[in-house]
């Protein structure tokens, strides 16, 4: 029925994937909830944003991530039943399902424009909005998935392994995005990471000890690529010229301006702050990339100049001057920058063309879900208070970025 | 000023590309090229068209193409040089920029669409007419590369290694397309063909005898490359379904209905045929994939049910079934189809959802541009016709498969 | 216990492979049978033989080929398992079993070898004979394996995944082979192919249909490894020359002269025709390349000049010329390289120098064993009897080179 | 005329290298060096000693290093050069013979053997002696690359890309022993690592500083690489049985206990300290690893305990049990261990079976050579100032790990 899959004899579908080779669906319900509009909606949301202008590689999307997760979730859970720790059908399909689930509320592009289109909503509270709806169409059957993506199970390794420092989310988006963009410094381990994973007392997620290398080099990675992808100056540049543009056209609509866009687009332009309505959620259910760089393409004529200004920097590729530091910029040099802004474009909202974009990391949270190691003796310790661990010790604390943007002079020509 | 390559001291830049590691970009003028809209454009039109539907990994563009083909003509012009064939710098810049711009006409999603939107024309003859504007730009800078792409240039090796059975283009197409989707079947050793290139006479592109291996296993991978992925039933569906929507939007838009779309798409739309004028040209250098799926998004609610059948077809991704076969389909069998088609969704048109696709393939052309193999004693002969090829004499013969596609019953679900 | 596998929590035991990621021992008796010193004797086998002297990266072992294809045959099971066959413990560790020993009796260096040292021999003789001596010391549990290696098991597909045209042991060592010489034409899609393949009439291997290009890229691949790697003109030589240089070896012991050698190969050296004593085999699993090695170190220097000719080329690669051709030389122009060579070397036996060596391939037998393809009616039929097929019909025919050796006029030099 | 270079038209010459893809051969003289006998022995000393018992892909050799070594060089030279650094051809080919040659003088197995065998030689010394015996051979054709591996040369970075912390002899080990041994996680990019290389003021090597952190990732890479490899327990132990064989050897043979062993490994036995005669080098380059395994081999059945135990533990793979702690055992601890292994196999010398092995490392030294940064202004600054570095300034401490060893109850065990 779906060609994508293979139908294999005796219900066997598997899915063609680069980075882990092939992807099989072990359970008939996983398949109807892929072919789901809601979750082939996931097939136009770019899975790493704007990063695509830096890194032409990475024009993967959400959608196969999604399905790269689950595939490490199985991956998983026979590791664990191999070791002797019991998981039953049910469990496993919740497992499977809400890791196949847990991106299925993301808006279009980012994370940062959530936000913009629906206030203060975070794409997990949507994901869980839409996985409500679903669980009704299919009867109840997704119950244990969502009880497992809330946290509510009573077994809590299921919710480790769905979203955690170590869960199976991280691993297959840094493998996917170090695969994609070809930054190899991000290719972690999955296959060693997941067969050195346990579980104590039945319900925490531990690490045996022998692969606490494999866990310090998976930080390691996960920090390089935050450094030198997600929070490379120019990703950062262009995630932050998609909020500004779409608050811009917010703000530039309350005036009264009218400006071309789909519906749906148009729909949440106008929106006003509150509880999500049906209607916001049908709509949002239809909205993609597509809405957004359709809505750039048409308001690089806008006549407000700013708005125009940043949709040429997207569309063209032309995008301004960067500068970063692990320092604050000072004010003077600034205003300065500002000033000159004005300058250059004739204009007296230079203020809005240049910004100060922070970006910081905690490489490891010693509080928050730490990392469990199985010592031979079966007790557990903190990564981070092993002594054998080599790095986690010295990854404790935050690094701040500091990435000043302002147009370069050659920025407003035009072919 | 294009943070997206890393500016080295000295002029040395360098660009992402999980195929082929890092692509350098050795001259100014190719980066000027580059950063020019009309290639920038090349970044929002997918290199396999809606073959992701069937592997979702292929979302990869023609501008990563174009660059990865450039890098390979780099590495081949290196090779001639260590092997003696004197190349100068002039001939260097043309061979890459012309690879680099081979594909610039491209119009939206696969070669399928252009007919549809410029009538006759053939995205290389839009490629030429946009060199020749880009050339006018750049003050003739672009003149040699051109003369190379037409094949006007002495030293024919140029022309070969942009276009024939054994050209850069193909090389980096196959292994690309192979990397995205998974197929690893398809994953041809571009470094030791390339390795094995050589030029005879001073004009003829030839590969050393001992490569001979390679080259058949080049062919055969092409060969698997066609009839597993861009001649799977699937992709030939998906490519089909594509044409039709444009086809219908054609024919509704010419009964005078009005379908929403895009400025620039609503006036291919409504283009009558003749030659290509200015506004043409202006206009087709800001299509992109963007506009057809807005379009399709959009037409799922069109009255007519022909348009929002196949349209729903592509954004649900729930195609109707197909079945392949090495023979032409019974006419019995076809109305029988169409009978059914009718009966089910209660029109009298269905046979506009019945089809029967043809595809063929000759995967080696002994007379059009023949690879030559150079043999020890200096003297050059024909793939097929060397006493050391295994399977170059088997491959000479075409390969047709037919395909037909018709509604599955529950291809009518709402959700 | 033994420290190159990671004991895991609960006994999982996994041992690093670059070919397959990791291989996990899933039963205790594979983990005493590879600690046993038959077995570990096979770390002392190169599994391609002198092949490093042309692929320099080919120093992989027997030992490792039979761990992979043991991970390949526990996938295959898994795969099987989850189409629904049913597949008892007692069977998966027999088949686990067999195919983990079933190079057990693997002389020293190559195949050819073997029947120097003992005589009419074969490897799978000694594999047996080796095999049955492991199963009195593990108390009868090796019997199904010895079953199933035999064909004597009532179940056939369990021997069709150890020895056929499409066992777990070639897809293995094409892979493992292909990957370790850097030869990536036979890099064959082990994942892909296992998961096509399926099970008939509860005893028969097959294929289904849709993967019938994976398996014609795999016979593809096969074939081009054996032109290109295994019968590489230089290949053939040095398989040649370790025949060559044993025979000679035994022929001057047999002279009376005394050539140093480890005491167990000096063993063979003197070794008459007849079945194999207790002797015999026990001193055989003492066996492995470095006897052979030292002893051609040793016999550089033998007063016997054909003796230290080969034994030079060996050691110190300088190996004579080769010339390959698809017809047999003529009796003429071998007979004046023998001239040349006792003229060159100043000696009379020059014809053993010189020789013919030749090598056939039959890329795909359609008798011995074909290769069934599951279609989707449930009816199976001959690879190269489908419809579908793009080349299986046209690799029905053997194909024969002869390569011709004899001493270059550089081959006397001494540093 | 050696086969196992491919010559092309115009004689460029390569080699299959699984790890780098091809190995260029661009000048004349390097083949020669390459087909010398000193350098062929290296076909015959592993890279990695031991190490193959604990990952059984190791077993990969010091010649295949010494030409991934080149092929970086010359990747590196030709990166400078499109940077605008002058090279010269002589310079060229003394930088690519000396790093081809740096470990011509290097032993059997590890580093640990080569004071057993020549006292307190280092193989950089006898590196160094041999390079010279070649440069007469080759009449002065070497004398360029003996000055640049002594550091003589007037352009350091020629030296420092032979040997420093950042040389190519590092990037290759650290690349092929990751790919041979399937530990993933010292993988460095080698290809980036090269092209953000630089020389400043004509002299010193530097990295572009927006390389940062994959110059951190490297610095990582390799001491993962040494914890969970190199300095595994497992594999400390085995260099350190092969240390205690020898030693054990010499002691008996100090005796008048006569020990069976090759001519050449004899020699080395029964040597005095000394400086080294021409005895002495003719005989070393004729040793090799086949030398020493096959001693073990023998020696497995000496008459002295001590001997035939540790020679059956590394050739039966029995291995015996170890542990592994931060801080040193205790002497207590020890002393039980001692008498537990007296009275274990019923010696007095049970002291010889226990051993505390200690391993330390410095993953980055900021004093010897450190690494330099070149900063956009042009000034450098060493890699743990700069204000960007996350991990550099955090590895500037040692490490240490202290490992005991000692029998095992069933290490007794005979087959």
């Amino acid at each position: 029925m779906y060609p994508y899959v293979s139908f294999m004899q005796n219900k066997l579908k598997i899915i063609n994937d680069p980075v882990h080779g092939f992807i099989k669906i072990p359970h008939e319900i996983l398949f109807d909830v892929i072919e789901h509009p809601y979750f082939q909606r996931l097939r136009r949301i770019s899975q790493t944003g704007l990063l695509n202008l830096i890194f032409p590689g990475a024009t993967h999307t959400r959608f196969h991530h999604a399905l790269g997760a689950m595939h490490l979730m199985f991956t998983a859970i026979e590791t664990l039943k191999l070791k002797g720790v019991e998981i039953s059908k049910e469990e496993e399909k919740g497992a499977l399902l809400a890791i196949l689930m847990h991106d299925i509320g993301h808006g279009p592009f980012s994370h940062a424009l959530e936000s913009m289109l629906m206030d203060d909503w975070h794409h997990e509270n949507l994901s869980l909005l839409l996985m409500n709806r679903l669980n009704e169409q299919f009867n109840g059957q997704l119950s244990t998935a969502i009880e497992m993506f809330q946290g509510k199970y009573h077994r809590k390794f299921f919710n480790q392994l769905i979203s955690s420092q170590l869960d199976v989310d991280r691993l297959d988006y840094l493998k996917r995005d170090s695969f994609f963009t070809g930054v190899s410094e991000g290719n972690v381990n999955t296959q060693r990471i997941i067969s050195m994973m346990n579980v104590c007392e039945d319900r925490e997620l531990v690490v045996d000890a022998k692969g606490i290398y494999s866990i310090e080099n998976f930080l390691t990675a996960r920090m390089f690529m935050y450094w030198q992808v997600y929070y490379h100056k120019t990703s950062a540049l262009a995630e932050f010229i998609l909020v500004k543009i779409l608050k811009r056209a917010k703000y530039l609509v309350s005036q009264g301006i009218i400006l071309p866009a789909t519906e749906n687009l148009t729909y949440f332009l106008y929106r006003e702050k509150g509880s999500a309505t049906d209607e916001d959620v049908e709509r949002f259910t239809q909205l993609d990339d597509n809405d957004i760089i359709q809505a750039m393409k048409l308001w690089q004529k806008s006549e407000d100049f700013i708005l125009s200004y940043w949709c040429r920097c997207v569309i063209q590729r032309d995008l301004p001057k960067t500068i970063i530091s692990s320092h604050p910029f000072e004010k003077e040099f600034i205003d300065d920058k500002i000033k000159h802004t004005n300058a250059l474009f004739g204009i007296d909202n230079g203020h809005e063309l240049v910004h100060e974009i922070k970006r910081k990391l905690l490489p490891y949270d010693t509080e928050k879900q730490p990392i469990w190691l199985l010592q031979k003796n079966g007790e557990k310790i903190k990564l981070h208070e092993s002594e054998d661990q080599l790095l986690s010790g010295l990854m404790v604390n935050k690094t701040t970025r500091y990435i000043l943007t302002f147009p370069r002079n050659t920025n407003i020509q035009e072919y």
